[in-house]
């Protein structure tokens, strides 16, 4: 099995990883968790699709229902979590991310990107999480209105590899991405 | 698929998916996303192996080294989070849960079943999260010491099964777990 000895190569293996979650639909890199604070005081986790993730400017894209509960946490405190655990690699990659949040007109041209199929999730009605009677009783009315980008500008990446030997390391934006070994 | 229409039924389920995470080893069940506040601000979520779960005392139990960092999220702040994710069935699992540490004489009785493969997990030195300069700069010294068992005692479930319909309900120990629908 694979080791890692060398800081960038390590960090290189796992943006490899993430652009295949975005490339493979089968991958489990493409639902990787998202993760906020201020859920009545408990932090809250949810499987996400990764839309886009782009090294270059440290991103990653998440799209959400505007009226969904991760909103209203959002705007609490921006501060979030993402994390991926890759069974087959055995690669845990774990980000504390900053979100910035676009709606509105802002997001007309990746609207005309979202197929038919996949607009239905944005626009139920009532919002996500209110309480129904049955199981059934919402309905599901495309609306760009409701539709909202998360871009997650990424501050820490931390890796951990279970290989035959367990390997793990930080990397931090504010140190350019120079990477520190940790115990595991 | 599968659909939904009476809340017991929806908990039972998602219940035995987590009984199957115990028995099967493959089972995704098997290595839930355990989250905790006060990481420097930002929310961490972390892969665990599940390693008891019991819906008739409402808990689930994870092994972690008493040094490592979750510990000292734990310690500011008892309130967590479990996220499941389960890709075949298409269910997700939340957990709100408050959690409970047991470290020293309380954990004999669990350690002599920790096999000694496994036992390597609680001892690392120095103390997992420590920096150091290379790779495999840390050795591996299984200690009872430093063995902690987490209790979770699960407070709130979240479901959401996404079937040709999606469906989404909430059960809170508070109400004796009578579910909610809410809209999804």
């Amino acid at each position: 099995m694979r080791e890692f000895e060398i800081l960038e190569k390590f960090l290189d293996f796992a943006w490899a990883q993430i652009s295949r979650g975005k490339a493979d639909k089968k991958s489990p890199a493409r639902c990787p968790t998202f993760i906020t604070t201020n859920n009545h005081g408990y932090p809250r986790a949810r499987t996400l699709v990764l839309r886009r993730s782009n090294r270059e400017s440290d991103e990653i894209e998440f799209h959400t229902d505007k009226t969904s509960q991760k909103m209203l946490s959002l705007e609490k405190d921006p501060r979030a979590g993402i994390h991926f655990w890759l069974p087959r690699t055995q690669l845990q990659i774990q980000m504390d991310v900053i979100v910035e949040v676009r709606v509105g007109e802002l997001t007309l041209s990746n609207w005309k990107n979202v197929p038919n199929s996949s607009r239905t999730s944005f626009g139920t009605i009532p919002s996500p999480g209110t309480v129904i009677q049955k199981s059934l009783d919402y309905r599901q009315l495309p609306d760009q209105n409701r539709f909202a980008i998360l871009i997650c500008h990424i501050k820490l990446i931390e890796l951990l590899h279970l290989g035959a030997k367990h390997v793990r390391a930080r990397f931090m934006k504010s140190q350019q991405w120079n990477g520190q070994w940790l115990a595991p």
